[in-house]
């Protein structure tokens, strides 16, 4: 796994390029969700996926799906060899899967997405009722398409992840971390606590900016997301506008809990500037 | 090009089964917009799209990009060799483009989208100039990637157009149909024209799906699309729910037409039932 949260060093960039101003005073980077942990809460919050097929002549294919997911995060697809997707799995199992976040952004390219990339195959036995149960639930007309003949199920054995979440914030994950990683609990209620933090906690978060992201300059800052293990605040300074991610105390473990975990960081934030 | 405009004969159905009741009078499916039209129109109002590569190992790479279009409907992106999705293209340049238009049916299949496949190059001269603008134009920070040297232009020679407006309504064009078809110049007031109609003339649509569309039991019709050739109706009968296409009398050929359009239709269909 890694994870990076300022833009890649490694850009080709001009000489003196400056991303963003840096903290003034010493911050840990809070933790966030592994690539693999926010793959799997994507997942299990979209239906609509884009696919990548092979087709015939060579030239990778994409198209629109809905897609269905297996309790251990394989992906469903339901899908006909009338369609031309279809036609290249038959031929072509190797395929990827990108899924993107609500877009929330003005720049689109700050939303969430995913890529699983791996082989699909056609599953039997019990998985195949798993798959066909998990089909069934993210298509309005999956039960109708099953009456045709040319319509197959296709599970994704997902052998790589590859998560970006915005700007240089990005990482990677294998088989199996994807496969042991939990769906975040608190997903469903993360935009409520945003616009909640935004609308009537602004000077809580300046609090936070200050006295546990290291600007100790910041005029304002704005919360942009938030998950069981911290939240991610835009600063301004007078330097100019960074990033700056705080970690939580403990990891949330219900869906309720980030109310009680952004308290006990407000909490925390005025106690170090007292 | 082949257009269906009724599910797709060759699906490999169960014995007797139907998909919609047809029309009781006979009744002429009115012209609609070409695959490569609804594609040249769906670009000219997009900037998102999913990229489909060739990854390293062979397995075709689905991922998140913005894009500009020029001025004879050729995507460009503006990519960098950090991302897979570059250094897949620096390796191969074969690849397709999928865009979907805005979420408007509760079912995500019922919304059109279209795959454009072909072979990205390097634009140069004149070319190159253009590329970057409609890159610019399209990504908020086209003009900072540019300070990066690790970021390249591509713009895709479309060879192959797939497009899909919902069940059974789907269609090919190729590279000289995309090159020489038109935007519609009706798309952007579409919406709106559909909400209109829906709300404030409904027993104008009523006439229409019974007088012009053959549905002389249809007891209500709800527009489900309107472009420059005619309007989509989705009609209730007592034999069950049917989609209906009717044509306008001519073409539209500017951007506030179609009052004037479904005017002259509602007008022939209480002429018609007199």
């Amino acid at each position: 796994m890694s994870t990076l949260r300022a833009p890649n060093p490694d850009h080709d960039a001009p000489e003196g390029f400056e991303y963003f101003p840096p903290p003034l005073a010493p911050a840990e980077p809070g933790p966030r969700r592994t690539p693999a942990e926010e793959a799997r809460t994507l997942l299990a919050h979209s239906r609509i996926a884009t696919l990548a097929t092979l087709s015939e002549d060579g030239t990778p294919w994409a198209s629109l799906v809905l897609f269905g997911t297996c309790g251990d995060g394989a992906p469903v697809l339901f899908v006909s060899t009338l369609a031309e997707h279809g036609r290249n799995l038959e031929r072509d199992q190797r395929g990827s899967l990108m899924v993107a976040a609500p877009q929330r952004h003005a720049d689109p390219l700050q939303n969430g997405r995913v890529t699983l990339a791996g082989t699909f195959s056609k599953p039997t036995g019990a998985r195949e009722e798993e798959a066909r149960a998990a089909a069934y639930a993210a298509m309005p007309y999956g039960r109708t398409y099953a009456k045709f003949a040319d319509f197959h199920l296709w599970v994704l054995d997902v052998e790589r992840v590859r998560w970006v979440g915005g700007y240089g914030v990005m990482g990677s994950d294998d088989a199996a971390a994807y496969k042991a990683a939990e769906v975040d609990p608190t997903y469903p209620n993360a935009q409520h606590a945003i616009d909640h933090l935004n609308d009537d906690h602004a000077d809580a978060l300046l609090e936070i900016a200050r006295a546990l992201g290291g600007y100790t300059d910041a005029t304002a800052a704005t919360c942009t997301a938030i998950d069981r293990y911290g939240l991610d605040l835009s600063v301004e300074t007078p330097r100019g506008t960074a990033p700056s991610r705080i970690g939580f105390a403990e990891r949330v473990e219900t869906a309720d809990g980030l109310r009680g975990a952004t308290v006990e960081l407000a909490r925390r934030a005025r106690a170090a500037a007292a």
